[in-house]
């Protein structure tokens, strides 16, 4: 693992970090920021998943959550959102698949299955290479994200719930099946059986039997992407059939960017942080 | 004025704007955050200078500002650090000079006395155009900044405090006439006397009888900059000897990066929001 760079920030270290990853076959970036905290000290670890076209960075630099992070003494990780790299095969015009698109799924279809396995990588190959390198309390991790990282997050804390006690997300893509904007990737990462697709698909996995204790999730009710993509009612319903405790803000006026996110950040640790106690 | 984006944050608006300056004989782009307020109430208004090679938006996205000028019921405005645009004399492959190094002067010098009058355009432009445009309280101005913005905030306030209520500064170049970064701008837009330059620098318009309520700054011990290009101490012994109050934090570990300003972000607003009061 390379340093790429660290700084410190809000009285912890803020870092970005490479390696090589078996798991995509390419090199992977990933930021992760640790609060202060004693010598031989294990903190609760929560994975942010980012949203379409983004990198580690995004939410890097605009999430505002390393005051909040600070203060509930959480490590906040965030990785890239697909494998990158010459060697990967992309198709660069399209934002909504390849490079910026990794869905989190683990791809089985050629060419993709060599690199696009986002869940894996989230799921084990990350928690692992982190608990060697930093001061994470492995029993103790949650998982939350925004858009395409919000349907990650949810349908990787409803496969695993024995190692993610908590789980949120903003403005989440709740039904990737059937979204103008996944159903294309869904395609060709993993075939046109869309039988495939439950298992990467929130509404379904629970209509499939799949539980979590509960959900966070923020909505905006300006998200130009609420109608035709997003559609959290969807994901309300599931919830309500599936009895899953699900806390849904609808929040008057916010968009689908940072400004959206940076202002219910607080809320979103603060939730992680009471289920994350030791 | 054209209305570049605007977005809800914090429950205030984050907007971006255009427009065309009489002033620097460009188009000129800034940020606004207004808090949310009550129909016809004023807000005390803040506005920010960046530092060398910025825009208006570093800080929007990384300034992490906006939760706590919420709270303060603060408007905050982020100007650019310079005029641009084709019309515009540049060196571009300096970083120092030109665009995005501004360095808040009116320049006397053929050719950069056409654009290059920042000093004007922040002072005396700027705020009379957002007067007509924002819900501003005009007699309850503040304004600080960070490294070059820092000696602009400083300078600006030490000759209008009878504007400015309020000033602050993140690792601020205190001595441009001696710091190897500013040396050669300021002979480029003040001419070779240097005699014209203590008009645009902190010690010696305190030196040359220039007077204000007090200072707040914070300065990072890790700044890669801070020993050739900042050196507090010589604004600690202006204001000792002028006996103008500073309060000057040295911040063990702290580079000079917007994780730098961010942490001490909340402290800032704290400050100046006590000495805006209605």
């Amino acid at each position: 693992m390379d340093v790429i760079s660290t700084a410190k920030a809000h009285g912890g270290v803020q870092g970005v970090y490479r390696h090589r990853s078996r798991t995509t076959d390419c090199d992977m970036t990933f930021a992760v920021f640790v609060p202060e905290h004693q010598p031989g000290e294990k903190l609760a670890v929560l994975t942010y998943l980012s949203g379409l076209t983004c990198t580690h960075q995004n939410v890097m630099d605009k999430g505002e959550f390393r005051r909040a992070a600070a203060k509930h003494r959480l490590i906040i990780v965030t990785p890239d959102t697909s494998p990158r790299g010459a060697d990967v095969p992309d198709e660069p015009d399209n934002w909504q698949f390849g490079s910026g698109a990794g869905f989190y799924v683990d791809a089985t279809e050629a060419p993709y299955n060599a690199n696009y396995r986002m869940y894996s990588y989230i799921t084990d190959e990350l928690p692992a290479l982190l608990a060697v390198n930093f001061p994470v309390a492995t029993t103790r991790q949650g998982i939350f994200g925004h858009s395409m990282g919000g349907h990650g997050a949810m349908t990787i804390a409803l496969k695993n719930p024995d190692i993610y006690r908590s789980c949120s997300a903003f403005a989440p893509i709740v039904h990737p099946a059937r979204a103008d904007w996944s159903r294309p990737a869904f395609e060709k990462y993993l075939g046109a059986d869309a039988k495939a697709w439950r298992d990467y698909d929130t509404c379904l996995l629970i209509e499939d039997g799949k539980r979590f204790p509960g959900f966070l999730v923020d909505q905006g009710t300006d998200d130009q992407f609420l109608e035709n993509g997003l559609r959290p009612e969807l994901l309300k319903a599931a919830c309500e059939t599936a009895r899953i405790p699900l806390t849904l803000n609808m929040r008057e006026g916010y968009d689908h960017s940072y400004n959206f996110i940076s202002t219910f950040m607080d809320d979103h640790l603060a939730w992680h942080a009471k289920r994350l106690k030791p």
